[in-house]
């Protein structure tokens, strides 16, 4: 098989091949300003795919879209010590109209917590209008010193969930439904497999009484925080006064939460799943699930008839091109590659004498030939084998990096073996920030239901069995 | 009928009708920053219906949807001259980060022209890499004096679509054809007549070369600018070098388009459709289509049977929702009123004792009793003439206000008479600017296909049948 030379293998430089699969398949372009990108056409189409099958699941949790002002306050958004802490370093702000200075200094959003705070100080009065459920898709800015595309964007784009409880019981119920509902997505529909967990007091979100997270691993074994679910307690909405009307007529502050899943899951899709050779996409949300080519060897009109044919019938229930550019089919072969469609149908002259088409499926490289009569059929089972194929081998992947750790010596060993180390542990903030400077690792989460065990540092007992890890 | 009292009517203040209804429709609430408003659920559902639609069309023409940066450097900005001096006086500009200084002040689009230009420089290559066509559905910024909801918002929400073509011919028909797209979406999705024309240099878009638009009508008399088609030449890719290498080896900056349609255009479905009772929306971006209300009367609950059956039902091909708060079926029909809601289906125990349902349409407030038999055939024809009437209505009332004119005295009559003014016209930008200091009407455009006649302000020939109408 041709191989694209400008694909860096994954063993020479893993960071610089991340980046190769990014130019090659043309997801994301550099722009002018720092941290900033042009998310291409193929690139967008996967995050609109994403978007499409995501926002269906949280309608059905009772949630509507809004869209919320871009721009804060600063001096609204310096009332949370914690948030104005977290996000004032990444803060873009605003202070002149043309060239007109502005008597008050405004915040492009980081995240909307604040705004949404805004929105229900004058929509709810009772306790009848309660739960709200607000979701949006926008585009969110964090400065950040080092960028990488769709990991470590400046301006990114994800769906942030803002919700308004009566009771801390349905705040923290719905805070692990929603959690739940990005596991699944993300297993299921992304093909990663993934840990949940709670973050902990160091790691979490600046503002939250508790943030849930699903953590995965990218192919150099590293950690990726994928979605998060927080909930809130009344700390938002008593700072920002947002109050309701109780049943017996006194005012409470709701609890709050918020969740959020990003961009940055494309930079996982690609970590996870691809190779040496190219993007290798999941089948849900492939731009292009099939991609048809016709051989043209001797200038032979039936192969584009054929494919043309083969075309409007899967068109309907699929999202399938023709590639008729006969480059050769070494060098189109490569081209699905870089691009990680799925399956590939070969049309030459002389399978189509005999009835037959030639398969290349991107996930083994495998080249089969079938009867152009089982087609239909076996596409309808390779979507689910395939899918499967993605899931098995992550999954593998996964379960091979963990590795349980009795002491603070093990847990180094593991993780200088590049390995995720799991142990109890229930140490301070600085106790964290330590075994991070000696390792390198960050706690990535602990376990949501209880599992009793010795902590590894100060060897009290604990119910927090939680993973280290080296993290993008 | 019951009237919401907060709803002030058109004739008392037309102004006041219109904010009025857009609270009690809960389509936006005001915000703390000036000029910047959130779209409620409501609101916000209309546009992403519009956008289900335009995205579609659009993606036909073989338009892609890309994502650009949403920050443009102000030295970028400051190239192309008359970009600027149109735009300066309304940009939001970056110049801290958390609060350090930035070395080069960052600027918030109002349009992307120049990000897509900055992508093409990288990306376009040679001549056979023409067309390009990309969208975006983004916000865009620009800071407004007088601000009013959706009509003009400090930020608002559109697709702007950029593309590159060889030749001006191509550049100059894809605008009419995308003119042609919004000017149908308007007409038969939204009900709303619409008039093409070309807008005078002193009306056009800084840096255009010809703007294409599409005017609509008020029920105030008052002209709305509802989208627009421009056609650059190669004014930008000159100043921003975007060139391509052609057939014979040379290098030429290709000729840009680029093309919007925004939030407004729900300013103009309220202006256009709506009366003293409420919202009137179009069948087809109608969040709600159908609203079915069982009537409780003496706690009978076969009503609310019937009304769980009609709706598994009708779900499946409509946009449906019941209302069973059993608040009374005045107040009930008023809050389907105000929310626009096209159909009302009244369930009683003694219509449906005899199989029957009582129907109300939003657009004539006719009740009218059918046999529940013939519902399903009844609101298969109901979406097309429920369409048709409001499309018929409107358009009625856009001929009736256009009057032509052979002088200046006259054009002052028929504005003072509170119409629009048709006239040939060719006169300066000055003129023009005279005009709309005495009689606060302006140019909206002149027509497409050359028409000939005498100019009324300096007696020559011209081509150019104009509208003068005073515009939001």
């Amino acid at each position: 098989m041709k191989k694209n030379k400008n694909i860096i293998s994954r063993n020479e430089d893993f960071a610089k091949w991340y980046t190769s699969i990014i130019q090659e398949a043309k997801l994301i372009q550099y722009y002018d300003v720092k941290g900033f990108m042009i998310y291409q056409p193929y690139g967008w189409e996967i995050w609109e795919r994403i978007k499409e099958i995501l926002d269906k699941k949280l309608k059905e949790t009772g949630s509507q879209n809004l869209c919320m002002p871009t721009l804060i306050p600063l001096s609204e958004f310096q009332k949370e010590k914690d948030h104005i802490e977290g996000f004032n370093p990444e803060l873009f702000t605003i202070t002149e109209i043309g060239n007109n200075k502005l008597s008050e200094k405004l915040a492009i959003r980081p995240t909307s917590e604040i705004a949404f705070c805004k929105y229900w100080q004058n929509s709810l009065s009772s306790y009848k209008d309660l739960p709200l459920k607000h979701n949006q898709w926008c585009n969110v800015f964090r400065a950040e010193k080092t960028t990488k595309p769709f990991l470590r964007n400046s301006e990114f784009h994800w769906q942030e969930l803002h919700c308004v409880f009566e009771t801390k019981e349905e705040a923290e119920n719905y805070t692990l439904q929603i959690l739940d509902i990005y596991s699944n997505l993300i297993a299921n529909d992304l093909c990663i497999p993934n840990i949940k967990g709670i973050k902990t007091e160091g790691e979490k979100f600046a503002g939250a009484e508790k943030t849930y997270t699903i953590e995965t691993i990218m192919q150099d074994n590293q950690a990726l925080q994928s979605a998060t679910s927080h909930f809130f307690g009344n700390n938002f909405t008593k700072t920002y006064d947002v109050t309701y009307q109780t049943k017996n007529n006194d005012f409470k502050n709701p609890f709050s939460t918020s969740h959020g899943l990003s961009t940055r899951i494309i930079g996982a899709i690609i970590m996870v799943h691809s190779d040496d050779n190219g993007l290798i996409l999941p089948w849900k949300i492939a731009p292009i699930q099939i991609c048809i080519v016709p051989l043209f060897i001797s200038k032979n009109t039936n192969t584009i008839k054929k494919a043309k044919e083969l075309y409007d019938i899967l068109k309907n229930q699929y999202r399938v091109k023709i590639d008729d550019t006969d480059k050769g089919i070494g060098f189109m072969i490569a081209e699905q590659e870089i691009k990680g469609i799925p399956l590939t149908i070969i049309l030459g002259p002389n399978d189509l004498e005999n009835n037959n088409v030639t398969l290349y499926r991107r996930d083994t490289s495998e080249k089969e030939v079938i009867s152009l009569n089982k087609l239909e059929e076996y596409i309808n089972d390779f979507k689910n084998n395939y899918s499967n194929n993605l899931y098995n081998k992550a999954k593998k992947y996964l379960d091979n990096a963990i590795v349980d750790v009795n002491s603070l010596e093990e847990l180094k060993d593991v993780i200088k073996n590049n390995k995720w180390a799991r142990c109890y542990f229930d140490g301070s903030i600085e106790q964290e920030k330590e075994i991070k400077e000696q390792t390198g690792a960050s706690t990535r989460c602990y376990s949501i239901t209880p599992k009793n065990g010795t902590c590894i540092i100060n060897k009290k007992e604990t119910n927090k069995l939680t993973i280290f890890a080296r993290a993008y």
